[in-house]
């Protein structure tokens, strides 16, 4: 950053920047992309070949959804569903043990956070409220932000069921920030970046390698601001070198 | 309620009057108890007599509170692999396949509102803003709420992790409302009733025939407000007669 992009930064016009938390701040799907991966090896020699296991297990998600929701829990159950119903009964409870082990796994392993992640909110929270808006679980959530080692920036944390418009609008309003004064950054074009420009706020998308299939967006006709890492943040914000 | 009581009534106290949800405006505990039953028995004849299944799945429930949390997915899963731990892999598939499916259907099973709650809620609102503060899972208090055919008078749907002094605090802060003049109502004086005395709230209890063991208290040394029913609420409040 040169000293000419510091008077008029960009952070000065933000009151708020908002995170997501998976696979924005901590790593998330690849816990359940490897999940799916051991669930196919584990049922395989259990159906007729050709069944493809893993479009299965999607396609139980998407039914589940509006009843068990997103998260781990709700993962879990459709995995030891589904298996069930595809071996009709044939499956050893030994299997279904160990899926409900991988889920539980899940549910324990120690937060992995992605890289830069501490030096970003030290950066930014000296200027901003640095707050998380993440959904899933409540207390699966609430239990990786306690144990995140990176608690402390966040002025206010947000775990909801949706990350829809009408989520951020009662969040901003909550808040009692502007929405032009109002920053998200996160990994989800659908959910962190699209709804908060229609309530005309800011938003910054960070991709990360892998996009859980019910995120993905088709065309937009939107132009979004995409920074390739969270280090380039404090830097597209104007912020001094960190 | 006489005409003399309503000058001075309670209600002109209060600006919000909040609501708990499970076993209190709508069924829960109900349900777990059942689901509980049909664990036992099915599970019975996979351990050797004298195990005593009740008690190791509430041991399991205890255990799993801080990793799975509150609410039906978390008990599912308990169930099954507290089945899996105690029948050490001798468990039938089918047998975990009907655990799977008992906690399925309290998930998707409709709300069953407790006596006189649409009328108790039409008679408190014109007067108060009618909050709805329920801990649990996620989702699955979301879709009882928008399911349960009273959605539309609540001003607000607090969705917790935890009912403890510092979550009603935060609550009655966001709320904008003096904590003197909040009044909450429930069927749990641990999570209901004592946080909010503890912050200068008023609390009601209206007892359910049922109390989760994680919601008994010992001794508490304050007097509490008990009414037997919803119904007496708008009275006690001296709202006229509904």
């Amino acid at each position: 950053v040169t000293a000419a992009t510091v008077p008029g930064r960009r952070i000065d016009g933000f009151d708020v920047v908002a995170f997501d938390a998976d696979d924005t701040l901590w790593r998330s799907e690849d816990s359940f992309v490897h999940a799916e991966h051991r669930f196919t090896q584990l049922v395989a020699p259990y159906v007729p070949e050709g069944v493809d296991l893993s479009e299965a297990l999607r396609a139980a998600e998407r039914a589940d959804l509006p009843i068990s929701g997103y998260g781990v829990k709700a993962f879990t159950l459709s995995m030891a569903r589904t298996a069930m119903t595809l071996t009709e009964g044939r499956l050893p409870a030994a299997v279904i043990g160990e899926l409900l082990d991988i889920g539980w796994e899940m549910l324990s392993e120690p937060v992995q956070l992605l890289p830069h992640v501490p030096e970003v909110l030290a950066a930014l929270s000296p200027h901003v409220d640095v707050v998380l808006i993440t959904k899933g679980d409540l207390v699966h959530q609430d239990r990786k932000v306690k144990t995140s080692g990176i608690a402390h920036h966040f002025a206010h944390v947000e775990i909801v069921l949706e990350k829809d418009v009408e989520t951020y609008s009662t969040i901003i309003r909550r808040l009692g920030v502007a929405p032009s004064r109002f920053c998200m950054i996160g990994n989800s074009v659908r959910s962190d970046v699209l709804p908060v420009l229609e309530l005309g706020g800011s938003a910054v998308h960070v991709p990360y390698h892998i996009t859980w299939e019910m995120e993905h967006v088709e065309g937009h006709g939107r132009a979004i601001v995409e920074l390739a890492s969270l280090a380039d943040v404090p830097i597209w914000m104007g912020v001094e070198r960190f």
